[in-house]
């Protein structure tokens, strides 16, 4: 974890105060079921929660001395309970092993990091699905290659990027129901020394689902998928980010980062307004991606359990979760201030010239029976006299004056052929499919 | 794709046969609907389908031929389909743009080759649950680091992979309706040239969903979701390989992978039964998960569309899905055909000196009333000593020696703590959560 | 592999002939010595050698059918030379196990693999050698974050890519002999059967080095650091690539791929000229890169060796140098031939109004007396008024008429920091340390 | 960083205190220079120096509270230092750029991490070289696929690590000096407005050498080499970790980390004795490698630069440095401390009946004239017998029993062949080869 690249909430899912209340919940639940079926004093559970609603400090500390002797963090934990708590406390833990406390308390820890993700993606779509209305109809070239295309709206782009988070979203609502189970089984998970209905109890407590089937440890194909996830968002951010960066460029300058007044881009070149925002969404969507094979290395313990899995996911579990939360956070900053330049897109549209449109006249030349591979050819060779121009020769002039041309399409027919809104027939069809009112 | 690891349905998909058969019914479909529209006459399409009711062979050959010239896969198509079909094949492809045909055809890959996978993970399953409820109750030792825990049977083992590839099955059905999208939206997508009805009608025919907004191109956060899957389910096999070569381990010989008379185990050491089944299966799991990581890469497409992602897919498109295809059925051989030995399992199971039942033991010590630290210690004691004896003395004989235990327990009691059967009591439960009848 | 991205050189290393050519050479080697140390009759290498001095074709499907049996691909091999050569090839792999084959034939597949890609090196530092001594003076823009920073040349760029590609090339060699070993030690490595001589005499025969010691396998970690290489150099070729490709952009248009008259860009859009080798070369670098991480899982081979190794290197060993020779090659095609448009440079350096000139105007207030923050804030206010008109300002004009400017340097002071040359008084410099003559 | 897999020399470089220092050194070694060149007065390092040797405490906190402001790291760290030195301090950063600070301060970054992790290497070298000269002819069996193959000794295996750490030594050398180079060039890298004997004297004062071209930034194929050198280190620590984790599996027992007195295993079962070290040692090794992708996707900056690559050298750069360094200190101790079990290694040697013997019975018939065939299907049939026995029956017996095994070789010659000596006769080559005195 990164503190630059962090935010509280998330941040405090990961700390060891959080954890160990987690583990305290499991242990309590589970003792208060291990009481209800008579394994133990029905009196233990009352004492454990008794101690709880006094809303006591946890002493991380405390903990880690005693670990520090032990070597073995649930012993420890559980030691420095008993010894708040008192005599009640030794019936806790029964029939358990650790891993039900740490893979339970990891599921907890990801499902309210989930929790976190898909507002953050709640929020992120509500400022794309306001920009993307506000430029529903605003003009600007679309670009196939980096090189001019045909006409779009700055709309329709936003819309494409809430269409793509709207499917995140759904993956990661999928994500979290990949991780959010239950595992009490005990000892290689045959629940010899602990009934399921222990599990069944913990599992309801805390919103879990039940593991079907755990060998002392929740299997890590769940973790493995749910980072995966995460991947792949970071990926989507990627590609936004890149775009803004790409409409920022000196040449392009459709679209800034908004630039706070005291802000300075650079120690040497103030006129510069760079975007850093996205290109560090750029380098944290690495990061967020560089948890992805880890976890899926981490999926092939050996027989019932290995422990190689645990310090892989100390550094992943909070590092990917904090690093999306923050880049999602960041990203939505950056659309919702978005400096959008629609005079500087229409005239970028217009520098080539009126090239964008010849699409539009090779079909029409086809349209009026001219073979296909003529009429490319026609095109072509008044397109290459605009192109080698530098946008300064107009394409629609050129075609008036070819005769070849002129043959089948009269200047009505070419100037048709040059209208803006030709192109923007369909994107009331587009937003009504990705934005269902 | 290496031809050892490939089977010829899958490869099939990927052949230039397969994909020119896709792009024409594309094609056709697309012009069928705009004769109806009036874009294009009717006998179009009618041409293109008589031409194709003659079950012509598809000329690669003469393709590429054109294709050298053009250096446009797509233009050489059209060219070659219009020298079969004549003058009529001019209204192909009317408004549409190449990467509407490619993308298209790969969604409609990517869907065939997820129904195999689909049907391989059927395969495997059916083989997994054969084995396991064969073996529901055969004892075996279950490991934790490699070192002896408590009694599993080898059914759990096999059901805890059971519900594994259940899952797996699950995220291959998510993974195919992540990709099995058409978009015939024209170039920078929106469809300026070719009515929205287009799209629905290929898509209907070809059994896809619409892509709700694409940009020219199939946005690739869905085809990167469906290679992370497939690293998913690599790291599953990736799993189960790993458990059957540990078994298969000299000192451990629980089970081995069916050794057919023919086969030779080592040019120099005719004993050996080595697992290279499952050992080439950790290999190809590392193959295919290698994927992953460039499909995520290829999400950040600059602007509507670069071609940045073409020349990775036609590496990963083949060889991830052939090559899980592959890895399954062998894996599901591998299950199938496996030498169990359940009297090795016992042997294995019973040489620690009782070891494995020193957890039951330590809870009816807390039970009858000595702290857990206490309980701890007594049993740590004469495990020890078991241990250390490499298994020649008993630890129920050694308890039974020790005053200190004898005064919380009685012999009966501590034999009691050594029966077997009392780890299977939930086996039947576990087994009912896996396998829903 | 992938046909379209590969060239037949490097492709033949790979072949099964090429392959089992270098397998007969290492036998025929190795018992040449063994023949020497009386382990076999001398006569046994002649036989072989006289057999091979025929020139003989190599049956592969003749092999492979007898592999299909044996199912083990060294004794297929040998027993379809025996079959060829007689009696006395029975003494050929006295002593020695499969691995010493496959694995010394791997380096040497390697290390052929590796010569050609320095020579692609070569080549390609050629190219940019020659360019960036032509444009050596030729003023572009230097960017950061995409936007205009200060005057560079496009020959500094082009030095930079020397530059990197040199230290590739070091890379290159010495990832070459990181695999260039030879290993003939016999099962599990420990040469009870094969005398030391003998690898020593098949290393040097082979231009290879001893393996200090070998396990059965060469051990991985030299592979894992060659295919580290690979992907280290693969991102070079991706940086170069994207620099074409953001130089190709419409609004930038400083530089082209070659566009050969036959080639058209596009179906629809005739204009279009579009940097596809560089996308494409972005997209295979992403492919080379995939092969590191499963190169690096390979090398914890289980004791003395396992098997999940090899399918890996199936895969990786051609797919990443193939695809990798061919990026070489293709990117020096695109520098050798590329159209570089100095006008246009120029056109974008200046339509800045003069901004990239103002960190020399800051410097010269600070030198003048004002104080840091001062000089800031003066260059910053005329510097917004020049950027927030689009370059219809001039830097220079606007700061002649500042007051609070003038009062620190004259009108003659601001010009003389508005001239070009002054940035590229350190080329030769550079040039001198970049390109040792 | 993960406090728990960190140690303090490694963790220190990382610290915002040691990074202001290196800073504020850069800074005035080039005021200095500067001074000389007559650019700025002399007095200004003067002042500089003079207080840098009061032992300034740096205020981190304070520095942080500027940046709030400014938004920009090193223009907050110039204003702090020039509120401690005062007026001479505006001489400071004369015509540099802050990337050539970072830059060159990350250079001594990571050549203070490398200097610690050659130590580290070093250390860990002397471990397993103590080790293997203690075992060198401590007998063992050799495996290969998991399955007994041939004899070896301890001290072997151990060499085998340390020509494998040997490399990664070398490696971690050439990693070193890949990334240990100075840039101060201003913007964009001209030297426009410093002079290069500036960066040659900051750098010399560093020991650094100079960057022979840099473009504001160092290229980051340094980087991504110098993070794939640590990712194959870290592949190197996994496979000696693994071999210990099969080493110490119950069913082979032949060494065991070392058990602390007051370190309980399991909270459930008291006579486990888990490999969790080098389980650990496993996952953290998964950690650095996951630092080289992204790593190598941070190479392609955009023109002369973009700053996505900080963020993702903001926790590789800590990370995987301080998790190696934690990694290869542990794996030290685990070699340096390691139970080894000589007896047990012997019984597991002996265990199979002698079968580990059967290829020199191969040679042996050969040598005596028998076909490589029949040798192979006499071995194989006696060799089946004892391994269905599961090593009750011994292989030299049943050899001696079969007559034509006899009618080739006689009782004497049998029993040389099992003689366990003959195996070790090239270990002394093979250590003299690997420990060169």
């Amino acid at each position: 974890m990164v503190p630059r690249y962090a935010r509280p909430a998330m941040t405090a899912i990961w700390e060891p105060e959080a954890r160990y209340r987690i583990w305290f919940e499991i242990e309590a639940h589970a003792t208060e079921k291990l009481g209800e079926l008579g394994v133990v004093p029905p009196s233990a559970a009352k004492a454990l929660w008794a101690w709880w609603n006094t809303n006591p400090r946890i002493d991380v500390a405390a903990i880690d001395a005693i670990e520090a002797v032990t070597k073995h963090d649930v012993i420890a934990f559980l030691t420095w309970v008993a010894e708040q708590v008192g005599d009640e406390a030794r019936f806790m833990h029964q029939g358990m092993t650790s891993s039900d406390v740490l893979d339970t308390t990891l599921a907890v820890q990801l499902a309210r990091a989930s929790d976190i993700l898909i507002e953050d993606l709640d929020q992120l779509l509500a400022a794309i699905r306001r920009r993307a209305k506000e430029h529903k109809y605003t003009p600007t070239i679309g670009r196939s290659h980096g090189i001019h295309a045909e006409p779009v709206t700055f709309g329709l782009k936003l819309a494409q990027a809430y269409a793509e988070f709207s499917r995140c979203r759904e993956r990661m609502v999928a994500a979290r129901s990949e991780i959010a189970t239950c595992a009490i089984s005990g000892a290689v998970g045959t629940f010899a020394n602990v009934d399921p209905s222990v599990e069944a109890h913990v599992a309801q407590k805390l919103g879990l689902a039940v593991e079907p089937i755990s060998t002392q440890v929740i299997p890590r194909d769940r973790h493995a998928m749910f980072f995966a996830v995460l991947g792949v968002i970071a990926s989507s951010v990627e590609r936004l980010a890149i775009e803004v960066r790409h409409l920022q460029r000196t040449e392009v300058l459709e679209a800034e980062e908004y630039f706070s007044p005291g802000q300075k881009g650079s120690s040497a070149m103030p006129h510069k307004r760079n975007p850093v925002l996205t290109e560090n969404l750029t380098g944290l969507a690495r990061v967020v991606r560089s948890a992805v094979v880890p976890a899926m290395e981490n999926v092939a313990l050996w027989h019932e359990r290995d422990i190689s899995h645990s310090s892989v996911e100390r550094f992943i579990g909070p590092d990917a979760t904090i690093t999306l939360d923050f880049a999602l956070a960041r990203l939505t900053g950056v659309i919702d201030k978005l400096l959008v330049y629609p005079e500087r897109m229409r005239k970028n549209l217009d520098r080539m010239g009126g090239l964008v449109h010849s699409q539009r006249v090779l079909l029409a030349l086809t349209q009026a029976g001219v073979s296909r591979e003529d009429a490319y050819r026609l095109v072509q060779r008044n397109a290459m006299k605009v192109w080698e121009s530098d946008g300064a020769l107009s394409l629609l002039e050129l075609l008036k004056a070819d005769p070849e041309v002129t043959a089948a399409l009269s200047p009505e027919d070419l100037e048709a052929k040059f209208d803006l809104d030709y192109h923007f027939a369909h994107v009331d069809t587009i937003f009504a499919r990705v934005f269902p009112s």
